[in-house]
């Protein structure tokens, strides 16, 4: 397919380098900022592209991979294009892609970084039109990257997209929180390394609720009363071990 | 060494099948419950005990893992011994063991469960004593086990402990908050895993504070409202989706 990228952040970069490795031809790159519109177009050997107005017309496909508060702009910019459009967020309906005949979502349910190489085909990509051909057209572009497309409207989707936040979004922030610990006392994050990997490893092998371990699950008050203690300094830290170890005993009743 | 394990939970288990492994010899396993003494007893090659009277006072080193809570107690049983007295706990200090001449600390930072197998090479181990002779001991026993063995007084021990809850205790509670949100829906856990894996494995290679995605560090509020929408029904979930949000946006200014 020939294909027009509307954005070049981290799912652009990602998907754009992903879909070109699988043969596709990416013609245009858009991006407000000239910068960030140059750089992912160099890497896919796209044109860069910075007006909205001047995206060709022309393309077998769009892809609107921009912050979910702008692709309602984007797609009024895109009107009068015959090729197929599709967004990639979690949480926005398919409908916001409003004045085209072929319109979709493609959302891969991972999380990119720049940087970071991710192999496409252990991503589950989550696919949805009101058209029945686009739809299998799209299961189609999703089977040339991964083994695992999947249909899932825009309810589904949405539930896919808030489950990740707690999977992925508040675990790292919880890393992060780990790490200002740590790094407030001279220790270094190194030593948290090999049992994050074990935490994330586990669960590819039995559900998180088996998984559970620490202080809360074994109701063992005199520690999670010191810990308590000893944040009683950073109140922010505080509540948030706070709320997440009464929630951990009110699922492990 | 001969040693002796007071417990037989998953860090009594993990940690007497290393020993093991690393060539010392594990005489006895003490639990209240005979089923769970004979079972570590037997993967071990020990004798099970189930009367902390009739521990043996003869073993060079009686490793006491078992909850916080019960410290105290085993070590008040543990008198007269004349061997080394350690626990593994990550947020006891070494002073409540009292009443030994050689006491220590023996903490290693990882998650442990029934049924899964975990590379001792790789796990911090963090030792301490009062004593600079032990803690020489300490450390070599270390060493036999891994090739991360470090010094820790109780305080920053403790520092250890409440760190690795929110990385390791706190995430995987946010995995299974992400199960259930997907099984309310018929949606399989399965699709989570890459991402769960991926999150954890970024942070092998740059900071979790420049790892974070997601739509609080992007101030999306708009998908921010949408899921907090969704979640209204569950306001427990909701919460935890505020506060952590929060956090994030409160912690990248």
């Amino acid at each position: 397919m020939n294909i027009i990228c509307i954005g070049s952040g981290n799912v652009a970069t990602h998907l754009m380098q992903a879909l070109q490795s699988a043969g596709h031809h990416i013609l245009e790159v858009f991006s407000r900022n000239p910068e960030s519109a140059h750089a992912l177009a160099a890497l896919v050997a796209a044109k860069a592209v910075t007006d909205l107005n001047l995206i060709s017309k022309q393309a077998d496909l769009y892809v609107i991979a921009v912050s979910d508060d702008a692709i309602s702009e984007v797609n009024e910019a895109l009107q009068g294009s015959k090729g197929l459009v599709v967004h990639t967020s979690g949480t926005t309906a398919l409908t916001v892609l409003q004045g085209h005949q072929q319109r979709g979502v493609f959302y891969p349910l991972q999380t990119f970084s720049k940087g970071r190489e991710v192999d496409f085909k252990q991503i589950p990509i989550f696919v949805e039109s009101d058209d029945i051909k686009v739809q299998e057209q799209l299961m189609q572009l999703a089977l040339s990257l991964t083994t695992q497309a999947y249909l899932a409207d825009s309810e589904r989707r949405k539930v896919l997209h808030i489950a990740a936040v707690f999977a992925c979004n508040f675990s790292n922030h919880l890393y992060t929180l780990a790490a200002s610990v740590l790094n407030h006392n001279d220790l270094p994050f190194e030593v948290l390394k090999p049992l994050i990997q074990e935490t994330a490893a586990k669960i590819q092998q039995q559900s998180p609720y088996e998984a559970q371990t620490g202080p809360a699950v074994r109701r063992d008050e005199k520690t999670m009363q010191a810990h308590l203690q000893w944040l009683k300094d950073q109140p922010h830290l505080a509540e948030i071990y706070h709320i997440l170890s009464d929630s951990i005993k009110i699922t492990h009743k």
